[in-house]
């Protein structure tokens, strides 16, 4: 396989070298991948892990990934690729580029899921991105940059792969108990990456020329307003916090209303404010209590302590410290009516990614080349891609998930859709090329 | 020991035989219990379970349950009682009365606490039982009636023992696991009883001429109002629901504000209802969400599912319905407005106990006999009492909890108010003899 590959490459190269026009064919005709052959790996990719309610629990490190990431492996080989696992546990196929001093351009996403997650979150993006190199393959196109295919590892459990990529993986965040049940370190080791010597996995600013990811979208705005690209404009940052209430546990039937330090009570108001706050102004951005505890936790008993978390996302960081500040201030003033008192612990942050314009302008023009509508919006969700923006300009493309229903068995993405994808991340990656 | 009693006994029932007024020398001079004894037993009974942050763990059917009602047998032995366990697993120490025709006289409470409880609750009430059957026999003080001290199981856990006394304790019950880990039927076989036939230890309307109780607050409105005797005037009946709100589980960064169907800001919104319509009108009514589940729990996914418990005290049953019917309609529009659903589901009723107007009557003429102020309440807890009154007339008297703290290891109850309800309730005992 690879003397072939090798051939077409040089016959490319050749061309070049005459003086013919790199593209010219792909101005007036774009390239269309093989849509069949990406839906049937879709469903291959959905047996491992493959749960009764039709969707998938493939949590990082777990049996079922790495059955999936054996699997995956064989099919990128099978596109022409040269894979090796990179120090931080990452799938990365290579195919060299015609200009050998020109750094590669990185495109792929992740195929871990969430605990009864479904088929589409991640998987679309990294068969898509097989798939695109093995059509430049079967097509005898050549890239003048090298083109990296990668299956980023555990997205869902932080962007750890990702993040050993941009140097935000430390040594101390890989006791962290995953889902699967195994530490980051046991897991990354598991996939066979070195979690000793993370550094090699590192990406420095100019190491790569730029970072593709076609993902589903995860909500509902491609279908509501019926455009088959999303074009994303950049990726929220995400803050959150854990907010512990304090307030006097005591006996329900016997302490008066006028006489309680009721933990939980003063939570609703805060619960209500934080809705409240953020939908105060205009914007896209969102602010969610989504976990809550309250103890001891009996009917019986007035709650003494409410635990819970309290997550903000914005484009920008600047929005997310304003809401945050008046959220705190209506805090204090719910703890001063109830006699309670609240407290906020810092517990994650990711800076907002903005994608570059030029990927953005590759992404569009590869779609009008298509005949796809598009509409730029933002990404709410976390991806791989914002580790990548730490050190390459980076853009992302959205397919519409049906009903805006991700993280869920339920999720499902139209085959034409994802074949759109890929068809668009195809000619995107050759329009920066 | 028995045999000194019944002479005793004997010789008491002579007196009155003889034509002397029976009580002729209580009516100006009433009889006090030997206070350092039974602070001293209060101390002892707190070695049972006891933790290192000075209250005390000794949940029914225990270790430390089992041993601390092998204690107390022996005291109640040595205050001349002859002590049985009857078939729910009460302890029952018995005392003839000189009529033998008459039913006889309870009193008594529990020694079982909450998991992490304190020295007061139930405890008071037991030894100070106790006391007042060894007072009478050391002082020659014969009753018409018999009495009958009890120590009621697994108080804690529901009730246990008194409702087998009323014949509430249903087989099917008896599979619940309690605090201990051991079932209602495992535990009651445990301390002696007979789970297998209950209705021996039933008792009928005329089987018992009244049921008296001495208990700790557990409130705070005694210490407030600076009295020494609480007179309760009736039982509040506490229903408990289980209360289920759908939404619809999503992802907290894609899913704009305005398209949410989020369970947990539906629930902060019910929690806030419930609040402002229990206190809304005037009277001692209580509502309280003490428990609250959010599902999945995540910070960074809508809360799809929220389950919370929903309890309502009054003294009357009526006022209990009208308040479940507003928030009832109320759960209904923020389920509209939110587009959430919400589920009632009926978890536990105890109906409202009055107490009786002779018993009261009793109490106080006692509590004014010691020179001790008094004022009427209700009683917010739940207390075995409150089987009691489905088949005899009860009373109970409440001393003042510091702080109204109960269920906890701060309970405390000064030794001088302990002294004063054992007066009062022995004094009480021999006005309704």
């Amino acid at each position: 396989m690879h003397r072939r590959h090798f051939t077409r490459l040089a016959s490319a190269g050749l061309a070049a070298a005459l003086g013919l026009p790199k593209f010219s064919r792909r101005d007036f005709d774009p390239v269309t991948v093989t849509g069949d052959r990406l839906l049937a790996q879709l469903r291959e990719l959905a047996q491992f892990g493959s749960n009764a309610n039709g969707g998938v629990s493939r949590v990082a490190y777990s049996p079922a990934d790495l059955q999936a990431r054996a699997w995956i492996t064989r099919v990128m080989r099978e596109a022409g690729l040269t894979v090796r696992t990179d120090a931080g546990g990452n799938l990365v196929g290579r195919r060299e580029g015609t200009v050998r001093t020109l750094p590669p351009i990185l495109f792929g996403s992740h195929i871990d899921s969430v605990p009864d997650g479904g088929n589409y979150d991640g998987t679309v993006g990294s068969l898509a991105a097989i798939e695109t190199a093995r059509t430049f393959r079967e097509r005898g196109l050549a890239t003048r940059h090298a083109l990296e295919v990668i299956v980023f590892q555990n997205e869902e459990g932080g962007l750890v792969g990702s993040r050993a990529l941009s140097g935000e993986l430390l040594p101390e965040h890989l006791t962290r108990v995953s889902a699967s049940g195994r530490t980051l370190a046991e897991g990354t080791a598991a996939l066979g990456g070195d979690p000793s010597d993370l550094g090699r996995a590192r990406r420095s600013p100019g190491d790569v020329a730029a970072y593709l990811e076609l993902h589903i979208e995860q909500g509902g705005t491609l279908e509501r307003e019926q455009r088959h690209i999303g074009i994303v404009t950049g990726i929220v940052g995400i803050t959150w916090w854990d907010v512990t209430i304090t307030g006097f546990s005591n006996h329900a039937g016997t302490t008066p209303m006028d006489q309680r330090q009721d933990a939980l009570l003063a939570a609703a108001r805060f619960i209500q404010a934080v809705h409240r706050i953020v939908t105060s102004e205009p914007g896209r951005q969102v602010g969610t209590v989504g976990r809550i505890e309250a103890m001891p936790g009996a009917p019986n008993v007035i709650a003494g302590e409410v635990r819970l978390s309290l997550e903000i996302r914005d484009l920008e960081a600047a929005k997310i410290a304003v809401l945050f500040e008046r959220i705190q201030n209506e805090a204090q003033s719910i703890g001063e009516a109830s006699a309670t008192r609240f407290a906020f612990t810092p517990a994650f942050e990711s800076t907002p990614a903005p994608t570059d314009d030029r990927v953005r302008g590759a992404i569009a023009g590869a779609a009008a080349s298509l005949g796809l509508t598009t509409m730029e919006l933002p990404s709410g969700a976390g991806h791989d891609a914002q580790s990548v923006a730490r050190f390459a300009p980076i853009g992302m493309l959205f397919v519409p998930s049906v009903g805006g229903i991700s993280h869920s068995a339920k999720e499902f993405t139209r085959p034409e859709d994802v074949v759109n994808g890929a068809n668009v991340l195809a000619n995107a990656v050759l329009a920066l090329d």
